[in-house]
């Protein structure tokens, strides 16, 4: 199937990818139910919403995860990573986020895969969010299992999701005894061989896929990740001028997560932006409801998506009695955009 | 939602539906993983390829599965199903197909629901390829666990499935125990109370998915039904009249297959059909490959849908030296689609 090879070529990877219709957490389950066994040992990293996820979905099958809660917006290292592999070597793999899509933070997946790599786990990357926007080369940075979805950068409706698996992920499917159906690699395997999957797919789905993927390689990954690289950087100096502060200690160019300044209340400042000016900035989710907002740059997005969010942002907060020299956001991520636009 | 009542008015139920962003089997595997604990005890119908997967399904979830495996085409009775649940008092769930697609068989729900009803057993209907062409009222029926998907008489892309549960399917998946998380209807159900899903949604498929339903409530369940019934008449009594025989003991309205004539090759008939007059009729499925083909009743089909079906199929049987009156089919489809048509 043409999508499949367009997904291999944004996953950077010579291996197999399999489409399965499903949102992105179905991706995740096929993840954990084609790896472990009742009472395997893993380790999850639990940076924001998505990261969570993780917990709950291998607690849900029996798995013992040992769960790295971290406080929203901060990093992780590779380095305290390969601690934790060694406090607990029985792991068999460590579960990840590229982009937290609740931060942010897009973590440091190229150091996780090194310290991974020289153990027996496996590295399990949700890139849901990410891809396209984060750079995460499958095979060179040593990712295990990566799994992707339509909706995000890869510009298609929600219904379809992506992954695909190294060698030594393979070997612990081949030992997996989660029971599985509909989310079973070996099915899917089966099925590619014959150009097909084991279930009805959403052929619609694939179809507007298809389209975006051919548009995506026309861009080419590199232009399509500088791309979100001067989005993500336009809107983090416009807002670090007017005096704001960023979530996210290692921030990432998917989208910008922002604090509402003290003596605003996010809850009316998001509204303000929404009915007034009708342009869409997400809120915090739970439990950080009205502590911070979030810009999105992925996906089928320009400068001037970034310079209205800004825009309008600065309008409501001025309204709200925030104070800064009104249009600065704007024309420092003006600078930016006209150095490094092409 | 409104996609929800729609699906609600196509199932004759008064109860909660839950669209999931997956096919229909994923819809089959919600049914087992909350319905039923390790080690559970089921009857499960096997007619054909998608009674089959009952068992499959079953089977990769540790639940024991009684299953009655029918020779294709051949019908099963209530009165031999109250059999069955008299045998197994165990049995949990009665894991049944409306419209077993791989043969054209409509079994008798209602009369499943009425011997399932009487024991403490809960009736599950596969009613994927049924709804809409067959009759089958949930709440009247007494169908404990009903599920389709979009992609068949309901006239929307494949990648959304539905699934309805009465209160004794409820009760059973309070005391549930398999692992499940994507297909989890507790997370549905709470989701559902805040007029969303647990995943991201399939959303453009749902918009369509409302548009058909809005046109399916202007044409009326009943009408549709008709409509479906006269389809399957016509065709039924086309080939008959040039001597073709059914596969199917208990034909519905869904799809009708038809037996390959001795001495005429099915493949090379189905091949001439495709290549020379580019219309689609579907072969057998494994293991009958090129035993019968199967017409189509469902979807947006017409009459003059099924005169093109019958016209194909006698020109290619005509070339292929099966000796019968030619238009005969036709002609006869024409005396029922004329006499009923409105």
């Amino acid at each position: 199937m043409e999508v499949c090879e367009g997904i291999k070529y944004v996953f950077q990877t010579k291996k197999d990818v399999f489409v399965l219709s499903s949102s992105g957490s179905g991706a995740m389950e096929t993840a954990v139910v084609n790896m472990f066994s009742p009472g395997d040992e893993v380790i999850a990293i639990n940076g924001g919403k998505f990261g969570d996820r993780w917990g709950k979905i291998c607690r849900a099958f029996g798995v013992k995860t040992h769960e790295i809660i971290l406080e929203w917006g901060t990093d992780f290292s590779a380095e305290a990573l390969a601690g934790e592999l060694r406090r607990h070597p029985e792991a068999k793999a460590v579960l990840a986020t590229l982009a937290e899509t609740s931060t942010g933070t897009v973590y440091d997946i190229q150091g996780f895969g090194e310290a991974v790599s020289e153990t027996g786990a496996v590295l399990v990357v949700d890139a849901i969010s990410g891809i396209g926007a984060a750079p995460c080369p499958m095979d060179e940075w040593h990712v295990d299992v990566f799994l992707s979805a339509s909706q995000k950068s890869l510009m298609t409706p929600p219904g379809l999701a992506y992954i695909s698996l190294s060698p030594k992920a393979w070997r612990l499917a081949e030992k997996s005894t989660l029971p599985k159906f509909y989310f079973d690699v070996m099915a899917a395997k089966k099925s590619l061989g014959k150009g097909t999957t084991p279930w009805t797919p959403a052929i619609t789905l694939i179809i507007q896929q298809r389209e975006a993927l051919r548009v995506i390689r026309e861009i080419g990954l590199k232009s399509l990740l500088r791309h979100h690289e001067i989005l993500g950087r336009a809107v983090r100096t416009g807002i670090q001028t007017i005096g704001l502060e960023l979530l996210s200690k290692r921030p990432g160019n998917v989208l910008t997560a922002v604090k509402v300044p003290e003596g605003i209340d996010g809850n009316t400042l998001l509204q303000k932006i929404q009915d007034k000016y009708k342009v869409h900035i997400a809120g915090a989710q739970e439990p950080h409801r009205g502590e911070f907002i979030r810009i999105a740059h992925l996906g089928y997005m320009g400068g001037f998506d970034m310079i209205t969010a800004l825009s309008a942002l600065e309008m409501a907060l001025s309204e709200l009695g925030y104070s800064f020299p009104l249009g600065g956001a704007v024309r420092a991520a003006e600078e930016i955009i006209k150095e490094n636009w092409s």
